[in-house]
């Protein structure tokens, strides 16, 4: 099974990048199932019903958040009725929504499981005890990817270790930098510790950067927008599981923008 | 001239890394000038003489730090004799040693700074305006690269963008992981977000695995030990700037380890 | 001379304690001059023109602000022009308004100095350097307190310290609860933690404790809101300075509200 | 009943202020049972077996803890055998020691509960939420005193006011300077968002002032050490419970020092 994740989709390039792109990766890389992060699809911070709608439909197979997911209020409204949007799994007893979900692959599934950090982060419950606890009632999954948003590679690290052997992929978001250090753990578990982001590519982490920059240099609040004009950049990862027992047999960064376009999709 | 910069170096399989694969990085790549983080060199915390010493003695030209600079107390005692050891500039006025050095590279020179961010780290001075301070007493220099010590990702994006055409390269260091953002960006300045770390392969950031999960699972005081056991990786850049402009035009990325072994050296 | 100084008026509610005890308030102590910290006037977050206009018509002599001095945006049109509104002096250069103000008080005069730790809080300038470049510049007054608006009572009872016998007073504001710790230092300087709020008795900080108990129980973003309903508080503190060089000769804390009402005004 | 509550207990300064003040204390205040919390006790840092049982023999009945509780390693070799230890309750499941316990006081008792907050502080559970379990778990006990150990007065407000008309008290810990907000709650709960301090008079939270002024200038790691010259200080609070129902009849402060000695004692 080939499973394409795509990093945070950051506002209308964003979602332009998508529209733009996501058919010449399927082409390129003819996922079987495609998941993405949405938490700043709609304008840098949250995702709205009609954006979820639009991911789906061109070919999304599951969106996931983190700590932006809330941003934008009508989420409530409809995060307990889309089963293939998930949240940070750790968010406490009673958060709308849904920590993991289980997409049909053909006659398989994939299984994927979405979990916050702490470090630099709200105070959620402990992310590691979360997928202990989710892992014991998924004891009959084998085709498990993870999308654990977090702040710190160490954060990120440790949770790759902690669940080699015991899912299929550990996939790190949130920072919105693509890493470099995609391996598969001794156990077969595929690990990166961040996917990187999709939208503009003259930004900072997707927001205008005259804005970021004011916000460092002055220290006054800043109401961040995002970078609307520029190239775009698509930062995804390619992640082979074994058929028969989820093992990951190969893991591939990918990366589009003005400087490496998609040559062969 | 071509400009190596090595990440951060942790500890004694951090140094055995070197041992192991800086003649060989040197004969793969031929750099003009090597530089490389040692803020981690000494048992993942700190710096001390011996160690500076054998790494120049090894090839090292320039070695930079950060805020784990100060872990060894010894480094006060001989920082401000070493001109090519130099700690991020925006340490307050008074601290002992130097924000940046000039590297001898033949006929020309190499000036080296080292800064350090703000955001979840100690809040020593605006490294915006250390940058603006220090480029308008260095005006006739023109190969400039700045190790730019910071947690986060907008942070490293935004001095990118400010100094974009103002030196060869910003190259990130501190979080122990290799991001894949390398790229020139429209004035002629090279970026890349982390150079990531050079140390055990198998550890968290080149810790021990064990302890730090111990402490994200337990929240309690944990003291973290180098990993000892297991591969070593290294993690580099090699950056190609004009000779007569110093503006970059090249940037690739070094990875070294297990998994990626070294074969053109 | 005698210096009242009140803690951060919170929103409407506190606008009213004002209104209602400020004149008894005065009656009570016959301060010389009157501080008000006013940072959360407007709705809990930041200050308008009207209310800085309303204020010093009731007879605060001086305005303070602290962090959240910038969150409504009219402030940017009226900082500049206004003589007693005081903004904390370790923004970096080029931030509008003034750090410190002269207030005349009879044919004297006591100066207001404004800074802002940054434990927990922006890294804006080191404030205690910042004191030391003001106070250079203001050798030929003997009258001077400060705000020391700031998160840690680390930072706080560090600056009472560093500025004992070097100004009158360094009273904390920004925490919302005052402190019992008055003392006088042995270099003659007033110190008080914290001084406290002005606004609702039965929030959380004077915001409503229905919102700030819903964030923390659910770590989702919450919109706070000033508390609307229940009793005012009014707290602030009394510093009777020498006439002849300005050393602190006695301070009082005050405390008003529903348990404590004012019997003396 | 009448419930005295003193606070963190800092190095020797400290504990030389209890065996000098406590029994005078006691004799003007004559409580029925006596809290202290003791997380600073050893050299500022964690608490020996030792300094635990010389406390009891001095007379406090129970000694609560915050963060600082585990930097004695061997806290761990007797946390399970002391009974009238406890430690902030929500710390992960496995962790050693106990949240709560129960001092009989005459033919009642008193239940001692021990909380700490997460805002700036270790993301250990959700302490609203584990005080709803332990209270759960506690249905026939009345007199319930909560030692709130945190960071920001918000989450000790809101910890208040969560907890009103449900326990005797809620008293903060941890900032090591005493408020003056204490007052009863409309459901019955006394409350103080914290009891202050005891050791030097004269340092900076405990410590020595030179230190801490020292790595507030420079930023650089500084090993700081207790202050072990000048006055000392006890900040206590004083709570008396309704016989029958254990709700709040009175609270008051206690402070000790150079400047406020105990006349009455
Ligand atoms: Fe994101
Ligand atoms: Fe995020
Ligand atoms: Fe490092
Ligand atoms: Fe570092
Ligand atoms: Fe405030
Ligand atoms: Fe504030
Ligand atoms: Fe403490
Ligand atoms: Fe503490």
């Amino acid at each position: 099974m080939r499973v394409l994740m795509i990093g945070d989709i950051v506002g209308s390039l964003g979602r332009t990048a998508i529209q733009t792109h996501l058919n010449r990766l399927k082409r390129a890389y003819k996922p079987d199932v495609t998941v993405a992060n949405g938490e700043n699809a709609a304008g840098g911070r949250g995702i709205t019903r009609e954006i979820v709608r639009s991911l789906l439909k061109q070919g999304v197979d599951c969106i996931t958040l983190g700590n932006h997911a809330w941003d934008r209020r009508e989420i409530f409204d409809f995060i307990d009725e889309e089963p293939r949007l998930v949240r940070p799994a750790n968010y406490p007893e009673g958060t709308p929504g849904q920590g993991y979900t289980v997409i049909p692959v053909g006659k398989e599934s994939l299984t994927v499981i979405n979990l916050m950090g702490r470090t630099f982060m709200p105070p959620v419950e402990c992310p590691f005890r979360t997928a202990d606890a989710l892992l014991a009632n998924l004891s009959g999954k084998t085709h498990i990817v993870v999308d654990f948003h977090a702040e710190t590679t160490s954060e990120k690290q440790a949770m790759g270790w902690y669940l080699d052997g015991r899912v299929s992929a550990v996939i790190g978001t949130h920072t919105h930098v693509q890493t470099a250090d995609e391996r598969i753990l001794p156990g077969g578990t595929a690990y990166l510790s961040d996917v990187g982001m999709t939208g503009a590519y003259d930004g900072v982490l997707g927001m205008s950067r005259d804005l970021v920059l004011k916000k460092f240099l002055t220290q006054l609040p800043v109401r961040l927008e995002v970078e609307k004009t520029g190239g775009m950049q698509v930062n995804a990862v390619v992640i082979d599981l074994d058929r028969t027992n989820g093992k990951a047999r190969k893991i591939r960064r990918v990366r589009i923008d003005d400087d490496q376009p998609l040559l062969d999709g």
